[in-house]
């Protein structure tokens, strides 16, 4: 332990449940509820420390507002230094949680009626964003499961799509798009006039791999982006509602400015709080977190294949979500089988999106035993 | 003190300095600043003990499901014997903030395009929250300030419109509605088929007055109302994230339950654990906290009578709120002046609707010297 902050990674899931969030809430004893984005892992200390602090205070009121919080400054920093985007603090803007900034771009900064494009499998509620926004997605998979479909974009975009709706990297399918990728899409948007919205929340999660901003591949893809991100899933605290909007075309400052309260209404002082401590001094405990999460991940793909079925799970670039193949059952939807066969809960590929059939979703950040056991017991369902 | 939970009432404004939320951080050292809806008083001690042990406990993750929380049935409980609103359980429903509640009905039980119909003045939030259901707000004072303008009412409903949003008691004004002018309402409602939004966040905070919830004067005011409540501002915990919808209407819960997870994303665990435990021990503190906020409005229309001007404030049934008739000084917005002449800000009395004009809202629920120096100090401008 080379850092005073760093707690270790001991942790008994039976605190887990004792969180009493939606992780171990779903089910009852008998399921290893592997769908919900929380790790079981112990928070960074100085999170800690700073709701402790916050609670004897009392900092229970509405939110300070960000230009006098620091946070604005906090997070461009650690934007600027840890992923490479240069942004100016008034380019920052605070969110009760990212959902709302999708709905809130698409209204705002895309023609009435619009389509969005969705490359898919992706995260599950950006359909609701969307429909929330009294728009339609217009779903693209992924190429061989990873790739952009450039054709099919170009083609909805010319059919009149607004705007794409990107997940990077990708949940579920942990994938980081190179640059190159990312130019390519964005000299596409650029044609049509198309806008980019690219929910960065998993970059910190990556093992190893390079990971560049969608607004920082060019400077069209900066005019087009509006870019999400937050310390929720990385540092575990998705209930305490702080997420940000990096806003990098100037015209887009203004209008958000002049969107009314409640388009933004809902950010604790508390997640602001922990959002500050999480960015200022929680790089070396999101080390140790990734070192026990690609461990993990190792660990499930050398389960399944010691099983003979390699093929199910391919270890990605980030985040700590297995995308498991199970097409071998034949199943549109085999979450179903593993939750009443097996006794694990995962998320079900469909929720994904069309091309997410056969598939489901599985989340690794657990206590090694837990996940040996939900793998042997997903095995013995595919044999 | 007759209650261990009861913490007294020490308490200096440094401290609320200190919470480092909207309260104190808008403005210099040298404006008072009344205008955030947060009081400066210490927190219920109950409140406090299941926040620090939610912090030990690092319930940090996603909300556990409303129905495995107790939450529904404590919430409903509170709501019967405190209210004299009977619902079940399963009629309650959580949210983040109650703006979205007002947002999700307005689109979801309110006929596409209907217009909405806000007597004024009005907490001014509930502007934002139709712009974003993309509804248009039809203004109708009330008569001498306090009354609902029926005439007009149905007058609205007969022209499209959907909904009526009440405030209730309403804010700024303070006034509780008594059953018998919500049941003449209930019925020009029923007359056209339009739904009644009824926030009634503030109504544990009321003097003496009886409080009947909209949905409990009539069998036809419960069909059409859907009720918004929280312990958000009775117990000064606006930033923990947690609101409640009544829908005691059976239709909505089956619309409600149909609309995706971003229509109530956002609620925080922390909100929910604090909110629970306002409802089941937090009365104790509220009836110091009543005490408080009696002898500071008290002394408020004692100072402006004083000063020869009695006309400019009178308490009214609820909140701790107080409209301040400054019609003398001939101006529609007079709480610029009063904060570049007085150093006291205020709430703009048009931001409550156009009938606010010479009017501003003033917030007493601080400490009593910081009120008199207050109103000495508009006291001297209206000189």
């Amino acid at each position: 332990m080379t850092d005073t902050h760093d707690p270790g990674f001991a942790w008994d899931l039976a605190k887990s449940r004792e969180r009493r969030t939606k992780r171990w809430s779903v089910y009852g004893p008998d399921v290893l509820d592997l769908t919900v984005a929380e790790m079981d892992l112990p928070i960074a200390e100085p999170i800690l420390t700073v709701l402790r602090d916050a609670i004897e205070r009392q900092t229970f009121g509405y939110p300070i507002p960000a230009a006098r919080s620091g946070l604005p400054e906090t997070t461009a920093k650690w934007l600027t230094e840890t992923h490479g985007l240069t942004v100016d603090p008034g380019e920052i803007r605070l969110l009760p949680e990212l959902m709302k900034g999708i709905t809130n771009a698409l209204r705002e900064f895309t023609a009435p009626g619009s389509a969005v494009i969705v490359p898919t499998p992706t995260y599950r509620s950006f359909f609701g964003a969307v429909s929330l926004a009294d728009r339609e997605a217009v779903q693209v998979p992924l190429l061989d499961g990873h790739r952009l479909d450039y054709d099919r974009i170009d083609a909805a975009f010319a059919a009149g799509a607004g705007s794409l709706l990107l997940c990077h990297p990708a949940n579920p399918v942990g994938r980081i798009f190179s640059p190159a990728e990312l130019r390519q899409l964005a000299e596409i948007a650029e044609r049509h006039g198309g806008r980019v919205i690219s929910d960065e929340v998993h970059a910190p999660l990556r093992y190893g791999v390079d990971f560049v901003p969608y607004a920082a591949v060019s400077e069209a893809a900066r005019r087009q982006a509006v870019t999400l991100f937050s310390a929720s899933k990385a540092w575990n605290i998705a209930g305490l509602r702080c997420g940000f909007v990096a806003l990098t075309n100037p015209d887009d400052v203004v209008r958000w400015d002049r969107l009314p309260g409640a388009a933004s209404g809902g950010i604790s002082p508390l997640g602001m709080v922990a959002s500050a401590a999480a960015f200022e001094h929680g790089a070396p405990w999101l080390e140790r977190a990734l070192a026990f999460l690609d461990a993990n991940r190792r660990r499930l793909a050398d389960q399944f294949a010691d099983a003979g079925m390699p093929e199910v799970y391919h270890p990605a670039d980030a985040t700590y979500l297995a995308w498991l193949d199970l097409r071998r059952l034949g199943l549109a939807d085999p979450a179903r089988l593993l939750r009443e066969k097996a006794g694990v809960a995962v998320t079900a590929g469909p929720d994904h999106g069309t091309s997410g059939a056969g598939f489901v979703r599985l989340n690794y950040a657990t206590q090694p035993d837990v996940l040996a056991d939900a793998a042997a017991r997903i095995i013995q369902v595919l044999e």
